[in-house]
């Protein structure tokens, strides 16, 4: 299943330093698994927001649940997750 | 450019049907053209609502509004446009 | 996969009278198709709103669109959907 | 009766970690008693929140509110809750 | 049980003058009723509102939408239901 | 005159917990003397949530803003004051 | 007492014209009745709003109510009611 | 005085074609005026919007009101006015 | 100009007691000031809030800004600014 | 591109005093900056928030995202970016 999930970060800055800096370096290097796992298929940032949006790839919404509330930064994140189908003009011209 | 593209066609349901289908019937035949020209890189439904979700690619905002203002749904279109750009990590990945 | 379908269909009210009746009484017979086939698996009215809220089974998220979008009801709906996850207390005491 | 009880649990993450450890373990053991009781009788995490939806039996609303104020969680809950009646067609199919 | 109704029919003035007069007046009739019953306790007008707020006392939920979803207005009334539950110190004090 | 006066405590909860306790207990204490002197008339808390909502009787604005800001949760209570006009119906039937 | 009261009109210009014209021209006459007799105290127009506030002077919220819901806008009109208390520091320089 | 003026004109769309095509017709000749009078300074399309932004610039609030007010698309726009001042580092740059 | 000014400033009640005392008592000596200069021309309180709202004087935007951001409690405040023109009809009577 | 840039800062009043003052010093110096290569076309204050507008110009996104996320106000400032196109008006007036 598709998921375009937009994560947006901003109340980690309220953090110390220190603690900012730990959470987003661990949060990033868990980032690039993702990405290199291909559950993270598209990712970007959206402009001039302290926020990413992408589309995630999971078995199912249990799935996708894990992978999130696993994620270093969850504490301080504020997730939508929209389910995503194909439209059918896309699968049409698939 | 990249742009995330959301657009509801609630409003168009509003419509007596047969002027209703006239409109649905030419949108579609312009959204298989755009996907067909890549314009529509990702296109998607959006679970229990008349509207869709997609990654628009564009010269420029210029570019984008010429072709989101000529669709035949545009007078009963709302339509948010969010700019993206690569994330960090996805074009470390890439 | 267990979805919370919130329905709200107060826009039908804006049909003239005959033509909302002929829709509300089809609506209300695909209604008990769906419950007969186990698709709406909990079904409640919300006090004092024209709308419902239950939890709809499908096997994905493009079923369970086919199904709402078929839905006689569906020009004239606002529908919010929440993928649902058994909560892991729930699970463990299954 | 039955209720619709959305609990928004994200202030509690504000707590220094081990506070926030502590009333999480003792909200998890309330839950496990609800559940066993048949006082909450479905439970779902919603993707992506700290946050469950569940639907809670009690007698009346007062018993429900003494449940829900006697929470270990209370303090940091953000709740809404939702009277259900069971839908005509659900009580026409019971 | 007490529940805190307030209903906004702002949209039953978007009808024709007769239709609305009519409707109106049923609206009043049965309102009359209703207060004789002693299902609203308490009434009382917003000010500079087309919208009432009153304290309704019903049996449960059921009864309350069954005694609401039949009121003439409904097709063109927004109703905000809350339950209520009378203060530790109303109770106390009683 | 009377006023629907909604009155959220919520945030007097991210107060340290003996501070917390001291406001709570002397709120409660004021709230006794207003009930008895019939300052609030009609007096519930809001199920599932760190809120009340009453009927209060002043004999204006003024008297009614110097009671509630001389309450001892008034530095952390979100209240929304609403002014009430006996219904016409209620009127009627008085 | 004071009111702050803030009327938004923009419904009215969904009329036909000639409709329209009629009850602008009776809501002016009414108007400057009202501004005669010392019931709008300040008037003013909101920049680039169909909607004007103003500070309008009754006895009590009855008769506001009764002289709101007696305009001829009023079908059409999004009324908001503040009501004003002197500030203890104009209180002071009066 | 500068003003930044948002201007929503999806309303007008509303309109049977004919109808609109003269408002729409009328407001650009209108447009084109101020434009070449200076009153509008800076003119933008919003993106993926029936809306434009621009930067206005009149005597005072009254002026900019009796132009606005004189507009063809007046009836049917949504209008945001937001009185700009030079920023300091701006001015200091001057 | 004359200028809607509302300001909250429930704000400054999360600041350590003593701070707050001396923020507030330099605010009411500056309110008085601002008074007797005639900028602020009237001057309430908003029953049940922690805010106030007043007619402001200045010669135009710039110098009301100046007046605002130089308050005490400009660090806490959350301020609305609305324009005001003199209604046509006031404009007539005066 | 021209993009319509908001920049609240509301926040960073949060932050102690000489923390506060460092901020605003260096965020200040990084503005006059960005006036002098043009980056920043306009610039305003908008009246009463601690906020300001402006019409920033970059390549594309991705610089203005760079720009902005590398502003020492970056970690308290709340942004609002709205990619603006040169109206037809006033591309016809160039």
């Amino acid at each position: 299943m598709e998921f375009l999930v937009q994560v947006d970060v901003a109340r980690v800055f309220e953090l110390p330093a220190a603690e900012r800096e730990d959470v987003i370096t661990r949060e990033k290097a868990r980032g690039r698994e993702l990405l290199a796992d291909g559950v993270i298929r598209h990712f970007w940032t959206v402009v001039g927001k302290r926020a990413n949006v992408g589309v995630w790839v999971a078995d199912d919404a249990e799935q996708l649940h894990a992978i999130l509330s696993a994620l270093p930064i969850w504490p301080w994140a504020d997730i939508e997750v929209t389910p995503l189908i194909t439209h059918e003009l896309a699968a049409e011209a698939a």
